[in-house]
């Protein structure tokens, strides 16, 4: 049996994907190339883009007037990426919840004036404020949220509803780390990315969904590669796409067709985030430092009270074969990331281990 | 037998490095893990990065007063980042030489002004003009060549020599298409980047090689996440770099060690391209216009003399397991990639369906 590996990203990929793309890797259905060494405009390649797009399309029910693309950078390119695109050099607003939030904000202060509606970091980022109480800017080039931030572990279980808010503005979301994860309502959307180490596929490709209004107003000085618009005008083959990974997430896109979609995916993952946050809670020795209210079913950081412990901890989940547990460097304490592709069975077994060794240092 | 791939990439990898990266996809070195599922600051990731790097400055001779860069975005994306890094907003100079460096001029001009210090498009990007006779602006913050024109099959056997020239600028080398293929002359580079699609590894991952005293030139609009400096004072990880990306290029450099290096490589496709060209100067039906002082080792456009008989040779090719023939779009015609992973057997057979097409049609 594989090892669970609770890798905040890049992380853990389903079985299935890793074994088809072995079986695939010196020849793709026959056609004598491995998928690696397709030209990008051949028409092997082609059908794997086609698919991949359409299935990413069913899967998260994409409005047809958003394009999605298939872009290189990952999230903190796309911090620049989004204001060089949306913010016409005007005022874009930021709802700081976390170390993501808080870089997109910084590195859009390089293309236009940023301005934060609210910001959560007094408390340590472990809650996050209504949307009613957010303070916005009076006519915003976009709204910013992290939907998911990955290092605080904290969620918007809803998307705000901005122009119930009175703003008219784009709301743009990050959801890297919870992308696939459950349904988006794209109501409330403008522009959605993410980095698809997470959830989707393998590092380097970054995923972009925007509406079409939003296409033609980037900045002269966005390098052309990463203009939303001649990257939607060229089926993201503006400048070579990364290929593999394209195809490697096309056929996570597949694999999670065949565990039921996206809602499924949604009702397998509150049940493992239930199973851990109530082993975390109802011990003495763990604790989980964000509001219930918001706590990230991708990302759970978690703390030993006796920080002392931390080592022994580690050391001990890798002889379970429990990998990957230590927190983000900048928070410390550990990190169980539970993304699509940890079955129940792994957060169980880190459940178990969770109990036996507090036993054991009881 | 695998078919002889001759794209010009993505394109044609060793046999060897796609099996082993399919004997390891679940499981590096008894890791647990695939590569693709290691989170980037691990230490088995670190490793394999540490080689990765290691092995390529001492395939190419990298001095130690150079970074080496594992970016994302493709030359294309490198068009803008070169001149947002190194322009100053000044002027830079360009050598137009066919459809890459020409791109790289238009792009740059976002950024700073540019000047065409030399341009063969009167000819049909079929020559070079000698150094000599380029007219250099009076400073230019940086001199810009394509050391090796991917669709036009132009390539500088020899790189400039800009302080013989009188001018002390950086040169700046856009060497995707023949990277691996040759040594580099590091007296007389400031800066060298190319996607790794062609001769490194999979579509996605660029290659930049920087001179210490050019890193923290910047302009302030550049994106952090392709700003040189912040990039290699993170080791390349500043964002999470394309993992799996890094690790198939890694294992390209072992394979190109085994093969006993890069003046061992130069050897082999010295032959290959002349065995390759031979046979086209020697027909009657088929031509290659490019000045034989500048023709490329690695990308040989040819013609058809007769061009009905295009979609005939392109099928006949297929049917002897020869792939991806078919010429950029932008100029016809068809056109050989002989990198790095395709053997002398590949053109042999290349050379001998050549023959035995022409004297179908004769």
């Amino acid at each position: 049996m594989r090892p669970y590996n609770f890798s905040a990203g890049p992380a853990a990929m389903p079985e299935d994907v890793l074994k088809e793309a072995a079986a695939e890797m010196l020849n793709w259905h026959g056609s004598g190339m491995g998928v690696m060494e397709m030209s990008h405009r051949g028409k092997e390649f082609g059908q794997i883009y086609a698919e991949a797009e359409a299935d990413l399309r069913e899967l998260l029910a994409v409005p047809s007037h958003f394009k999605l693309l298939f872009m290189q950078g990952g999230g903190l390119a796309e911090n620049a990426i989004v204001p060089l695109n949306l913010s016409r050099g005007e005022t874009a607003d930021f709802v700081v919840t976390g170390s993501w939030s808080q870089k997109s904000a910084q590195e859009a202060a390089r293309y236009c004036t940023t301005h934060e509606a609210a910001n959560t970091k007094a408390g340590g980022f472990t809650t996050l404020v209504a949307p009613s109480n957010w303070q916005l800017s009076a006519k915003p080039a976009y709204v910013h949220i992290c939907s998911n931030e990955t290092i605080n572990g904290v969620e918007f279980h809803e998307l705000p509803d901005l122009k119930a808010l009175g703003c008219d503005a784009p709301l743009v979301i990050d959801f890297s780390s919870h992308v696939a994860s459950r349904p988006v309502d794209w109501t409330r959307v403008g522009l959605a990315f993410g980095g698809a180490q997470k959830n989707l596929g393998p590092a380097g490709l970054t995923l972009v969904a925007v509406r079409e209004d939003l296409l033609d107003r980037a900045l002269p000085i966005c390098p052309s590669a990463f203009t939303y618009k001649t990257v939607a005008d060229n089926q993201s083959m503006f400048n070579t796409p990364p290929t593999y990974s394209i195809y490697i997430a096309g056929l996570v896109f597949k694999w999670l067709k065949r565990q039921g979609g996206i809602a499924a995916m949604e009702a397998r993952n509150l049940a493992k985030a239930s199973l851990l946050y109530e082993a975390i809670d109802n011990s003495s020795l763990y604790v989980n430092r964000v509001d219930k209210s918001c706590r990230s079913r991708m990302n759970v950081p978690f703390y030993l009270r006796d920080e002392r412990l931390n080592e022994d901890f580690l050391t001990g989940a890798r002889s379970r074969n429990l990998l990957q547990l230590k927190g983000h460097k900048s928070v410390g304490g550990m990190r169980a990331s539970i993304y699509n592709a940890i079955p129940i069975e792994g957060v169980q077994a880190l459940v178990d281990y969770l109990r036996d060794f507090e036993q054991t240092r009881a």
